[in-house]
């Protein structure tokens, strides 16, 4: 069976914002094994899991993330939408923009350090919309 | 329900190249709600989604990832295969060679300013096979 | 249908190591047709698709990933659990913790060159766990 939701986030600031609980106050009652799937319908952010714990972690992708893939790198072209622009498209690719996470015994089943990330790439965001598909 | 479909595409050259429509043009009537799963069968190729307007985007993510990955770094041992072999695996692990996408009311359902990139890392290749998979 | 199976692999040290047979011996009869869903459990190690030939190419996925994303980075604030951990959080999204592939002909459906790769990005772990998911 597949069940289906489209919603909208709350406005997050650029950068990494851990975002496990907010999934799970949307899902319908889950089944007792499945799959969930999570699409970012956008090309300026992204969603991952890492580290639940200390927030420090996603300070440091935030860093170290805008060290890999910098703004204002001599190579753009697709300079027009602001600096911050194509720094974005790059990492919503290198990072991704859709996850499944398996689901067991009417849970999700990630590890307990495991969380859901969400990416903001951009400076300036509205409300980003994300499709859930529940399979089982 | 599973329906599977193996593709190859036609010859394209080292790139981002949006394949949206090729996708759609393969694909049977699709079900109301479900999931699309797209596999590369090569270690050398990516698939990721991405801007669909721009192409000076995908121009862009030629430009950077060559910079980020480059060929001849110092460190390659596996060098036999001509230089743009081992940066094109790592290319296509850190994109990724699979993707799903969920399906609503029988279409694709992506952003508006999402489309289907495919990615080749190579500056000689033959045609790339992909295997798509709808469950419903 | 869904099947799923949680697994323990054995102590792998740091590094890539194609873990594709050790995965099919895990698996049940598989079905004629479906998808495999794999999700690593951890936030300091990741799983990918790549070459399943030459070992040197696994050997320069840890040189060459080591020079992208290295330890000791003046950027990170998260330094208490080991030089080696936050370099592990970055890489763990970077290449992904979770990997789906066609099941066709009660087979996996990869490219003659494709393996599954395990990375362990930590110095030291312990029995790192996966949830195997077949949907079918």
């Amino acid at each position: 069976m597949i069940q289906q939701k489209e919603i909208t986030l709350p406005r997050l600031g650029r950068g990494y914002h851990l975002i496990t609980s907010l999934i799970e106050k949307e899902l319908p009652q889950l089944p007792e094994k499945g799959l969930l799937h999570i699409l970012v319908k956008h090309t300026s952010a992204g969603i991952t899991l890492n580290e639940n714990a200390d927030p420090d972690v996603r300070t440091d992708f935030e860093s170290f993330m805008n060290k890999m893939i910098p703004e204002n790198d001599p190579v753009y072209i697709h300079t027009l939408e602001g600096s911050d622009d194509m720094p974005a498209h790059l990492k919503s690719s290198v990072i991704g923009a859709e996850i499944t996470i398996p689901i067991s015994h009417s849970r999700l089943n990630m590890g307990t350090w495991q969380g859901i990330y969400f990416c903001e790439f951009r400076n300036h965001s509205y409300g980003r919309r994300l499709v859930l598909t529940i399979y089982s």
